[in-house]
């Protein structure tokens, strides 16, 4: 690919995120995104194919920079946490991502869904390798991990009412230091099973 | 309001529980909620004043009917957990609509936004007659508890994938174990701190 390609290429990649992450798929108009992008619509369709296929490949790649930025091995689990947490705060997208895929693939194959189903067996043998003796110990730990951070910024309305926090970075900071807590409690219940 | 006027009205809202859970706010169609609740669009405006409010009121009533079920005192809170969890599964529309609510209502105030909070400003004062020594601990136990639950049930691709289960009910039943273990470790934790 030239480096205009590459490059335009990029941008409607971005838009897309942008697109997505605020209105879902079914809301995403392919016109906003090439108009953000300053490129054609046929450019789109070219490069990745339509509406839904983009959708998956926005998902894919946003999952995909999470899961290589930190790894949740038991053994230095609130850094970790904290890593998480902080990453999740900072890239407002990702979780809005993963919600509009819930509820509107419903069940369904996700695009790239053997690849990303391989980033999880990888991590899930990362953590069998740092000790976890059980392979589904080992996959429930993971999603137990990502909803303990996610759900934080997952349900901003609900976070608000319980909190009784109008102030969204007051309780974000509430709930930081809640979920290190919980990390801490789940590091020493795992370090009691852990075979090393 | 007569007989035929509330059957009406209890038809249309539960057309609009089911529209709205399946395709959100934005996506969902006042033709095809009058059409399922065999009324007429007029008799929708009529009753609730338009798709927003409507939205609004359908969301409101399902978090009510939870929060009259359950009540999460960390002195019987696997069981309280256990119940939590079925009731999620079993009614699949309440955590669609708070999502879709948390996605496309973005950070703004929620129809009864004031009831809504006085619901759970109630159960935290339930948490603190129970022991809970400190109105904010309370507030982010309960925030933490429900988000264990409903986690599970918020990215079924997610779930899908990081456990490698295609089955639903089978991916259900191993996070219900995980899931009262872990409220077994949080209600000892709360039972340290607790001052009865």
């Amino acid at each position: 690919m030239t480096y205009d390609a590459e490059a335009t290429r990029q941008r409607i990649f971005d838009a897309a995120t942008a697109e997505f992450a605020r209105h879902g798929l079914a809301g995403a108009r392919i016109d906003r995104i090439a108009t953000a992008a300053k490129a054609n619509k046929q450019a789109i369709y070219l490069y990745f194919g339509g509406k839904e296929k983009l959708f998956g490949l926005v998902v894919r790649a946003k999952v995909d920079e999470i899961c290589h930025v930190v790894s949740l091995d038991p053994r230095s689990l609130p850094e970790a946490v904290g890593q998480l947490f902080d990453w999740y705060h900072e890239h407002p997208d990702l979780i809005r991502l993963l919600l509009w895929e819930a509820l509107e693939v419903n069940g369904g194959q996700v695009e790239g869904e053997q690849e990303r189903g391989d980033s999880y067996r990888d991590h899930v043998n990362g953590l069998m390798a740092a000790g976890m003796p059980d392979k589904e110990e080992a996959q429930d730990w993971l999603f137990t991990i990502l909803g303990l951070v996610a759900w934080n910024f997952s349900v901003p309305q609900v976070r608000r009412l319980i909190l009784d926090e109008p102030d969204p970075e007051r309780a974000v900071a509430r709930r930081r230091a809640v979920v290190m807590d919980l990390a801490r409690i789940l590091a020493e219940q795992a370090a009691t099973r852990m075979n090393d």
